[in-house]
């Protein structure tokens, strides 16, 4: 056995960048020599866990081939792409298999994944300022729950499917569904009005296009059993606060605010029956991605008279409160409603940051009253966020008729608007301290270190395998460590370890019980 | 426009469970009179929100509709079993629905939610002091990651099906595989070794059994590119860390250890090819669950011969590892595995936690190495969690052959256990303040002021609707609120509200931009 190279504490680099020479003794554990397994009758020596493919190092020390591995990697895993056919023999017949996730889908490795949570951490966050509890429901949930007849885009492309069981069950296009059903099924248990929060993976499936993702997170935050608008007032002033923390302004987004009502005022003027107040909003709702006259023309098909398409397209191009108090009048809830949004905006101080636009319809058949939608002011993406009052839904799923609020926040257009805007954080891994046994045999002292250092709270990277101390220098600076701590055998000896403060460059020993 | 109530303020009960007789006065915003919509010739007078079975309060004005439906509601939700066809008309079609997620799933209402957030929580707070980061993938994978012909549990119950697309994709039963594929595709782009870690939903689809979870949530632990045990002795340690954190101890839960390599040793012995080497450990992993007659049928049905089972048999019923070393012999990598990771973990500290096992096998085909389950001492529950090493599956997969280990900590029996051993936190819903305007015209004031105190960042309760101040109390106990901020007319005008201390019954004035 090497005596432990302490020595090494003496040709620490002063600087990172500096070039260490001398590297570490290889990896070298004492293991009991091999004898013949005793059950056996053969002469085999070695029983070794490596696949026939690899018999060419099976008799070499552990020592050895790690040390073989370590220098064919390089510390880095190499990607070759692989051919059909070339899997290695072995116990397992697993076939090789696409490195992809599925089509339309994300991984998330670990830079992607700080993106994810530092999101999710601000929804979560403003969830808490405004006291709305955290709920979640089933990935999978029965289709019936999702089956709507207004021809909505996320019906049409639910992702749904057979189980085992011959059941109709779909992934969740959108949280409100299962939200409402919970809602009913707590019944007399909860009090009203619930602020509740959620934030799930939502998917669709479409079957022509690509490149469009089939899942997105969604950040849903819901009111239930406050009937007037001060709710909507409160949840459009949440996604206010989120942008803000977000680092935008009202110069970058804003919200464009209608109300179902003022298309159910049309409708009924025009003695159009409620029940197809749902579809004549989807259909509307795609007015600025289709023709004009495809929009004519599904109306017409379901039984709408020109003249009240005429009426309804009147509506739909106002953009003042005003000019819509002139053509409703000032009486009915519509105006009412969205009047009183607008005085409640202004004392809460985002009036700025709203204003009435009747081209807002929301692609969902359950909103009621009203509707609203967060976009970019430079109208280089989609919706933000969109949301409205749904009183009906509740009651529509059996449950009692209880008003309902509520708002949708994808993942997807809110990174990419950060990304345009240099919004995004820099969000690197950070660690407090990496261990490193500059011997094998104090992997068990450096366990302790880490240990005692982890009990005080500190992140601590434990190297586990024999490395060169230029490689633990890499690291360090790859994992934004702050401070390194070798474990050498002279200084254990003496209860200490040495610890490297990596900004400043200063190295001192200290007793293991004097580590903070 | 009655007078703002101010004088309510006087009223103040000392002490929370006070009976509040004197009610506020009911929602009365003054909205402008109903005049005939303007691009109507019929003299309707009111345009309704309301769908057909309401009509008989649609003509009412909104201050009437709210308090009707606070009172009937009384503050909590009906649940009326949904009957037949007792839909509401309306502008929706939808089916009466079921109020239970789908058979085997969950939902987490805020309470649930809590549990999970806690959890969870401590999962990730020790993946941090390990500096381990947070990878994540798709819950939908390809069938085709998780197809292995050894016959596993989690294949067998794989919840797969054919999407609309014609492709085969699964639920995920588990997420190594996943991060297999991640690892392969990020391929040079990264560093070795990783250690990370990830949070995610897993699903299995049974058909016959009732009662049982189709889904689970499952924290797992990764460490890719270490060879040696010094890894899997730092996943355990990580386990009992997060035990610690959660108040078990060694005289709880400990973890059986044995090593894959000890079966290899014994099938190498009898001559048995290494390609039936996955197939024999998920059949010996049943033996606690089926008849020895069973096993040795499935083994000898594989071309296992008797003399092996036999020598199989008396291998696993090993408890300690002089007899393993006795049986084996010194030599091979099976028990010198096992022996460093007992003095390892001995300079961890966690020596009382573990012990040699050789009855653990692991139901997953793809382990190599070292194996270990979490178990609770008193022997009610499953396996807690369970890992080992797995150094061959990214080579199955096609990608280069690293050394690899983890673990998969479920969200289940863990809850059980903590629950069993009066463990689980008290988690409440808790706020900071509730913030209550006394009258109608206040929403905008109390708006102004909730806004405040969410810039310094307390969680507020905004009340959005007109409720009596005995509710508000109760409320704010549901809550757990420590404070109570009142909006009043008179204190308003000198821009002042009340605030009273919810444990000390302490009352008194403050100016809005006093308030911490």
């Amino acid at each position: 056995m090497p005596p432990p190279n302490a020595s090494l504490l003496q040709v620490f680099p002063p600087r990172l960048n500096l070039l260490i020479i001398r590297s570490l003794p290889i990896f070298s554990l004492a293991r009991v020599p091999k004898i013949p397994f005793r059950c056996c009758s053969s002469s085999s020596s070695s029983i070794s866990p490596n696949p026939p493919h690899q018999s060419s190092t099976s008799t070499s020390t552990p020592a050895t081939q790690d040390k073989k591995k370590e220098v064919e990697r390089s510390g880095a895993l190499s990607a070759s792409p692989p051919a059909a056919g070339a899997g290695p023999g072995g116990n397992q017949t697993t076939a090789i298999i696409d490195v992809n996730p599925p089509r339309g889908t994300r991984d998330f490795p670990p830079d992607d994944m700080r993106l994810r949570t530092w999101l999710f951490h601000n929804f979560r966050e403003v969830a808490r300022l405004f006291a709305f509890e955290e709920v979640d429901f089933p990935v999978l949930e029965s289709e019936a729950l999702f089956i709507r007849k207004a021809g909505e885009e996320i019906t049409e492309q639910l992702y749904s499917f057979e189980d085992k069981g011959g059941r109709r069950v779909a992934l969740r296009p959108e949280l409100t569904p299962s939200l409402a059903r919970l809602v009913i099924q707590k019944g007399k248990s909860v009090s009203l009005p619930l602020k509740w929060f959620a934030i799930g993976q939502c998917w669709r499936y479409e079957r022509t296009t690509r490149g469009r993702r089939r899942e997105h997170y969604q950040w849903n935050m819901d009111i239930i059993g406050v009937p007037g608008v001060a709710a909507e007032a409160e949840l459009i002033f949440s996604i206010v606060t989120l942008f803000k923390r977000l680092g935008l302004t009202a110069s970058d987004v804003g919200f464009k605010v209608s109300s179902r009502k003022v298309l159910q005022a049309v409708l009924q003027c025009y003695s159009i029956p409620e029940n197809l107040f749902g579809e004549v909003c989807v259909i509307i709702d795609k007015m600025e991605k289709i023709p004009l006259s495809e929009i004519e023309e599904k109306l017409t098909s379901i039984g709408i008279s020109l003249e009240a398409i005429k009426g309804l397209v009147q509506v739909l191009s106002l953009k003042s409160l005003p000019q819509l108090e002139e053509l409703l009048g000032a009486a009915g809830d519509a105006v009412a409603d969205l009047k009183q949004l607008f005085i409640l905006a202004e004392q809460y101080g985002y009036s700025q940051w709203i204003h009435f636009d009747a081209s807002v319809v929301r692609g969902l058949a359950y909103y009621t009253g009203i509707v609203f939608e967060g976009f970019d002011r430079q109208g280089n993406l989609r919706a933000i966020c969109g949301g409205g009052r749904y009183d009906k839904l509740l009651s529509t799923f059996g449950g009692d008729d209880i008003p309902a609020c509520g708002f949708g926040f994808g993942d997807a257009v809110i990174i990419e608007l950060l990304k345009d805007k240099g919004l995004l954080p820099m969000l690197t891994h950070m660690v407090d301290d990496i261990v490193f046994p500059l011997d094998l045999e104090l992997q068990g002292p450096a366990a302790m270190v880490a240990s005692t250092l982890r009990q005080k709270g500190r992140s601590v990277d434990l190297v586990l395998e024999n490395k060169r101390l230029k490689w633990v220098f890499k690291h360090a600076e790859r994992i934004n460590a702050s401070r390194l701590i070798l474990v050498g055998d002279s200084e254990w000896q003496r209860g200490m370890v040495r610890v490297k403060n990596l900004s400043t460059r200063e190295e001192h020993d200290l007793k293991v019980d004097e580590l903070e």
